[in-house]
């Protein structure tokens, strides 16, 4: 199944995507696809629920907003330095172990909502990145066992302001948790429709200009590493969120760098798990 | 107003504790202590219901467990070497502007809980911090202003795993957030009851002997620069934590340095903002 949200910012009614790119409301399913959904396996019974009711969930009208496509998850845990020729432009090592840090769920925004670019900044970047969602709890997890902990997967974008990660001291988050920084869906695809995640084609398109093309049979550290890695240090919740991490290309490594300006259009996608795009505006605008 | 919630893990209920210790059931209120509480001057109705319905509040059983005295803060923003003595004993300059990182709010537990040291850690160590309790959504705040943005202040022991912070690659992140590393509370004390929350004495005592001591005074950035320059990074929801730092006198800055091991019991509180007591037990045990 494909898992969509619909409707204003932070009113979100849950819906369904069809093969065919049909939208679905099925508010009569009962429950958002929150913490307790996960938890309470709810894409199985939402699963047989739609199967029963499938001829009495109304279409979606054209045009309407897509949220994001889950509400409120814990947290979202970001991998840092997770593709080779990423780390290089960024002029820094790969790890020996994965990098971590957190993005405020607050920086959660629509897949087709604009980006904002903070006051005061002068170096707003993009990330094309796949994401995690988790199924169940997961604490000392093996990784041999932790793909049973995958609910689905969605397409991020990690937006990142530069200077405010790297240059005003001190811990990345600054610079990854602002307002509209962190564009997901706009589907979650649940992980029974993606056959390999480890071979998905990602690629981000700055004002129809490819600036990022990879795969992610190219992640240093895997799906099921990372989970095991994450899960030694915190509890994965049901329906946390891991982004994987970006591979080369953002305007940082460019040569001289670009970053997103007032007008700018963000376009992004992942094979099999979906595309989005963004309008870039400037605070205030 | 003192406010609590009681008890077991995950299905606490409101209540309040009186100025003479009494504690009282609000579940009648109808509402927990969660994001959309604060948003929706919760405290302020909470008063005024409470005024109305004293009389038919129960009081809470003598050694009911507590626990944290506010739902699923969407984050907890952590202020890192915010006491001068404390950058000096953990070899780091004082921060030219606050250094922020984020800690799990999956590790939040009940003043009273056991910290369990995790799989493989033998540097957890403890940490006495003020923590300030966001009552409205603040983004771009001036310091002038910032104090209007405060619900009110808890006792947080941010428990920290220094290898996995320290020695493990990147971000603080990885020691920060395990299960049980946040105990909060027991009281989230309302602003209006805290006349200065920069003259409050603050100490930790392990197995009774006192190893923190020291007063919010020494802070380096005040709680209004925290929230102004927070906010220049990310929106702060109401509910959010930020944790305003440790004063010297932790495991890592002791010589020889001392870490928490199975049967340890940590003690810690703040001058009018409350008392918490820790067991300390190895994962498993």
């Amino acid at each position: 199944m494909k898992l969509i949200r619909y409707g204003k910012p932070g009113a979100e009614k849950p819906g369904l995507m069809l093969a065919d790119g049909t939208l679905l409301d099925v508010s009569g399913f009962g429950q958002d696809y929150d913490q307790s959904f996960f938890e309470d396996q709810g894409i199985e019974k939402l699963r047989s629920w739609y199967n029963e009711n499938k001829d009495s969930c109304a279409t979606i009208e054209p045009g309407s907003r897509l949220g994001p496509p889950l509400k409120n998850p814990s947290k979202i845990v970001c991998v840092g330095l997770n593709y080779a020729m990423h780390a290089k432009e960024s002029g820094m090592e790969v790890p020996k172990e994965p990098v971590l840090f957190f993005k405020a769920t607050s920086s959660i925004t629509g897949p087709y909502d604009d980006i904002v670019i903070p006051k005061n900044s002068e170096k707003t970047d993009w990330e094309v990145e796949l994401a995690v969602v988790i199924g169940k709890k997961a604490t000392y997890v093996e990784a041999s066992e932790a793909m049973d902990y995958v609910a689905g997967y969605m397409l991020h974008n990690d937006v990142s302001e530069r200077a405010f990660q790297l240059e005003m001291g001190g811990q990345w988050v600054k610079g990854k948790s602002a307002d509209t920084f962190a564009p997901i869906g706009p589907e979650l695809v649940t992980s029974d429709e993606v056959d390999d995640p480890h071979n998905l084609a990602l690629w981000l398109k700055l004002n129809d200009e490819t600036v990022q093309n990879s795969n992610t049979s190219d992640l240093i550290f895997s799906i099921p590493e990372l989970i095991s890695y994450i899960s030694r240090f915190m509890s994965l919740l049901p329906g946390d969120v891991i982004s994987t991490g970006t591979p080369s290309g953002v305007g940082l490594g460019l040569e001289p760098p670009r970053f997103l300006k007032s007008g700018d259009v963000v376009e992004l996608g992942i094979d099999h798990v979906g595309t989005s795009k963004q309008n870039v505006k400037a605070f205030g605008e």
